[in-house]
């Protein structure tokens, strides 16, 4: 990467590879036409922050690279100095996945981390948790209601007499019923349900509030003793109380545990992007792909998502697959994905959404191509379908939809002890489950929102930091997020938006 | 219908039609071998409550009749006095919606219900609500993290000072972003949000929650001065303190707002059914119908749904149009859920659930030919596809999936000011932007829950009270519930279930 001056006044932008042809402008309001850079390049338009302009003379019909690939083909000719807008790219066709190198990459001597230890709770299963949560969920969304009636009595009347438990979580979906509960795809939110429900931070213990007629049988996602019925309860009252003494029980359980020192070997991390815009790419994902190296490093499970994010770089990917196996599993998920959407009538070009447009992101694959930098340089050593659980260490690719909460939901079920979330644009969500790290791909957004953005990696675009220190931030909070010691702005306020299951399966 | 016999210990069974040749056991705990009938049938074998014996022999491939239908073919000779249980009956083919008769039916002089009227609230814009309520809404899921957290405080905080405005809702989705928003099917999700958000019962007042980069643009939604953006915020604080003004502001509006009497011709009704069982189709749902006759003889509005527990009956619904336009749309609706369901590799037989059969019904023809007693004897005045807003008096068929939630947010867009649910098996959900009155099948759970069933149509069963005392008394209750005068259970505890959005279209 290179960045063409440290003046914050002076004109700058970012070129990441040495073949582009285009550079995003790094100047906070963007730049007026006649802007001259450091090395000389004039501007003869205006261009927003983010948006890139012609390095050189592009004429209709060749190549636009960044990332040192190509993002799309000139609509017209794009002279030298321009604003290399969204309707000059054409979109490429993504990658044939019939023809993608599979595990052409050689491992380069990794040199381990060892000694170093994040404070979990250890589980009687060997799992280990990174909170201490009791933790309901209904089979099914008729449920609900009452399960968040007696959520709150116990979290108003029980866990205050249990100082050791850190929340008390309802985990409401709208499945169970209604759905198609044999048809292709349905293992998709019944495994999910199914892995959520043991998440180590609930410690094997879990309350199912069932109705008792509903298609998802409740010994499905959880064993009998979790289990009760509201259709077995003698009137309203009765299945509060027969939920507050299953609470009661369990708590006691929960109160008893304590973190002590895990190796890192033990710890799941999950990362993600979101309203994404032209400097995630060159910022905050690379700072998180350094971090997931480290972890990787370190023994540790690192998952990377977001099947509509990925498939336009997946000829990237795909050589990365550390054996045969894993990379004909890469070429798997792309290829139910890509049949999901069509059945929809639908394709990846449904991505990006209007806030990564606005961010300079011209097109999926601009999008793609900064996205998985998140996935550092590792070997990829294994593959989940959605909702499935981890159960490898390394780098994993976990096949989800590229929506937040699609995505936190599944990586949820699949382990994620933490959460990192890069964000261009700005996203407060927050999970109850684990904490979620918020990195910035801008100054600009965590100047805005001082107390939502956990880590700035914009100082990287300012020439205030490097990508390997903004990562090794990362990889530090990571291991204190983990440990409790510190939490995220989220947690500090207590913002938790609810789970989203992907059902690619239709309502009945 | 005929019913065997009153004394309440002597073995008891309902015939609905004079040529069913099956009916379906009444006593609390089924019946043993050997019970006889008032009429000298004699049971071979036992049979649970709900469950259906032979009224004469069957033979192997002959039909078998409930309702005076065809609800399928015996895979088995079936002899008198046997149990005819869910094995051996066939699922018969669908009706074929090429070759249903239209618009057949002539309308029965109707005698008006003139002079009632209820108390609702009058809107600026000539519609009238059944409750006072503050509404907020993310135009995407990320939001809903900041307002959940706001809608806490302003609950907390603001509503004690506005005794007149009697909730806050938060109307939390998983939709607005990572969805292919222009895939075919995604007009359903923002058509039903736009219609929630200006559902009568916020009289005016909204409150949107955009973060600012979402697919989902707010002003498809709302109008401009009813939308913040999280993204313009100056961080978390800034936020709730914009959100908390905005409310502020509402609530001065609503708190405004009195009763006043308004004609019945102002009211829409929602009927549904849910964990419904063999009673369901000859106590509640044919009250429920009879209430809704009456309803539209005042000139009201109700509302039916549910495509897949129609589709079986489409052919007695089809002559009920009032013109050959709306038999039309009536097909239209099928057949586009047909498409929808085999896009998906599924079809009719998904439904009905476990609850379902283990309470007596066979097969997806048999619960249909229960469920769509609901919609009484009218002429069928108006179709609306899923997510639309009524604009019709009389009786509607407000296309929906059968899924509870899904059903009751489709028909909340719809401006559904009172839902009336029957439940067999019981369920205990409830809606927070309108009350459900809940009517049981069976006495036994009105007995089991009598802290949630606001009417035991099971008395019907039992021999102590008519489908017509029944009918009026939900009419009656329907009229107290829209006016605020009466509450109905899961009210009165504060149970409230979330929404769920119908999305066809798949996730990106």
């Amino acid at each position: 990467m290179s960045n063409s001056g440290n003046d914050k006044k002076a004109p700058r932008y970012i070129k990441v590879h040495p073949n582009d042809n285009v550079a995003i402008v790094v100047n906070d309001d963007g730049l007026p036409q006649g802007a001259v850079f450091p090395d000389g390049l004039t501007l003869i338009e205006a261009i927003p922050q983010g948006h890139k302009t012609a390095l050189s003379d592009i004429q209709k019909g060749e190549a636009i690279y960044r990332y040192g690939q190509v993002i799309g083909y000139a609509t017209r000719n794009i002279p030298k100095g321009s604003w290399v807008e969204e309707s000059a790219v054409i979109l490429p066709k993504a990658p044939d996945l019939d023809h993608v190198p599979i595990a052409t990459e050689k491992p380069a001597p990794v040199k381990r981390i060892e000694g170093l230890y994040f404070e979990g709770y250890k589980n009687p299963d060997g799992t280990v948790g990174s909170k201490n949560l009791l933790g309901l969920m209904p089979s099914v969304q008729c449920s609900a209601g009452v399960l968040d009636y007696a959520a709150e009595r116990i979290k108003r009347e029980l866990l205050p007499k249990y100082p050791h438990v850190e929340g008390v979580v309802a985990l409401d979906h709208d499945y169970g019923c209604g759905v198609a509960i044999n048809a292709p795809g349905a293992e998709v939110p019944i495994r999910t349900l199914k892995n959520l429900a043991s998440h180590p931070n609930f410690g094997g213990q879990m309350i199912i509030v069932s109705l008792g007629c509903e298609m998802l049988l409740p010994e499905w996602i959880s064993s009998e003793v979790n289990i009760m019925k509201l259709q077995e309860q003698k009137g309203f009252q009765a299945m509060i109380t027969r939920i507050m003494a299953m609470a009661e029980e369990r708590l006691e359980v929960l109160e008893k545990r304590r973190r002590e020192p895990c190796p890192l070997s033990d710890l799941v991390v999950g990362v993600q992007c979101g309203g994404s815009d032209a400097f995630s790419g060159v910022t905050a994902n690379p700072s998180i792909g350094y971090a997931a190296d480290l972890l990787v490093r370190a023994g540790s499970t690192v998952m990377f998502s977001e099947v509509t994010e990925v498939r336009d770089a997946i000829h990237l990917l795909t050589p990365r697959a550390a054996t045969p196996e894993i990379g004909a599993a890469l070429v798997r998920e792309m290829k139910w994905y890509d049949n999901y959407l069509a059945r929809g009538s639908a394709d990846r070009s449904a991505n990006p959404a209007p806030g990564n447009r606005k961010g300079g992101i011209a097109n999926i694959v601009e999008k793609t191509l900064g996205a998985t930098a998140k996935s550092g340089t590792s070997l990829i050593s294994g593959v989940l379908s959605p909702g499935e659980k981890v159960n490898t260490k390394g780098l994993i690719f976990a096949a989800t939809p590229a929506g937040d909460f699609v995505c936190g939901t599944l990586q949820l079920a699949a382990g994620m002890h933490v959460h990192v979330f890069s964000t261009g644009r700005g996203n407060p969500y927050g999970l109850a489950m684990a904490p979620v790290i918020k990195v910035s791909s801008r100054s600009y957004i965590a100047r805005q929102w001082p107390d939502l953005i956990d880590i700035d990696a914009g100082r990287i675009a300012e020439g205030e930091a490097t990508i390997e220190e903004v990562g090794t931030e990362i990889f530090n909070y990571i291991i204190d997020a983990a440990s409790g010691r510190r939490k995220p702005w989220v947690d500090r306020h207590g913002i938790h938006n609810s789970l989203a299951l992907f059902n690619p399966g239709p309502l009945v």
